[in-house]
């Protein structure tokens, strides 16, 4: 792996070596954006492998916490994501990455969402004192592709 | 709390009511951004009161896990993070902040990162194979804030 080891506080935040924190499961949280448009696309997980995958091809790879596996985004749907530019934070525990999309290979619009919507956070949540539930309003007014054509029968990662 | 119960993928996901799902330590990933300037400022944690907190009154509130404390970013230094908007993903586990900032009350320009930079993301990281350690090149040309002016000798939260 191309990381240097986490030797002092100072190594970390000032250094200009990457040297990331992954938690206790070995897992690094990533943020990821849409380069142009500045949207947040998704959040996920990566390992170390993950991690190092994205940084040598220059293509997002996560850590499936659903399907416990290495996973290129975009392998099985085509909405790859290329990345433009990857940041690290002052602790070096998050990793921003900020990419352009490509359309699904069964047709519609860029994307991200296994949904189907073009970002992962297409609801806006309520805010104020409330007594009651908090409605959430859809940012997004449709879909960009069709899920059930872009992934079939396949497993909704989504867990209860 | 003014959230409702997880009971269906449909409603978690296509639904207009927020569900939020916290982990196996009660905890919920947060991305705040800047919300004229879209730079990704800080990653952070909030547990459920952290969460009601920052919906009921608009300013940002997370989980120390370093202070285990329930935080209102800006009550030390001055740089409170007003939520100009709150976003919720599709399994609802990771919520997106859109903020405004303050300037520390110490002085220095408006900032998020206890290190003194603007965002926490102040180091780009290099792409491509490499064999050896990458290399991080700042993209803050300069501090915006003396972290000493405003934290004094409070214990820095970087952990090795």
């Amino acid at each position: 792996m191309s990381f240097a080891e986490r030797e002092t506080v100072l190594q970390v935040e000032e250094g200009n070596q990457l040297a990331p924190k992954f938690d206790d499961k070995g897992l690094i949280p990533c943020v990821t954006l849409h380069a142009e448009s500045r949207e947040v696309l998704m959040f996920a997980f990566m390992n170390a492998e993950a991690l190092e995958a994205t940084l040598a091809s220059g293509f997002a790879h996560y850590w499936s916490r659903s399907r416990q596996k290495l996973w290129k985004k975009g392998e099985s749907s085509g909405m790859t994501q290329k990345v433009e530019r990857a940041l690290i934070d002052d602790d070096q525990d998050c990793v921003v990455l900020e990419v352009s999309l490509a359309t699904p290979d069964a047709g519609g619009d860029e994307a991200s969402c296994h949904v189907g919507y073009r970002s992962c956070f297409y609801r806006k949540v309520e805010l104020g004192e409330k007594s009651e539930v908090r409605n959430l309003e859809f940012i997004e007014a449709e879909k960009a592709f069709d899920p059930n054509a872009v992934y079939g029968d396949a497993p909704n990662p989504t867990q209860l």
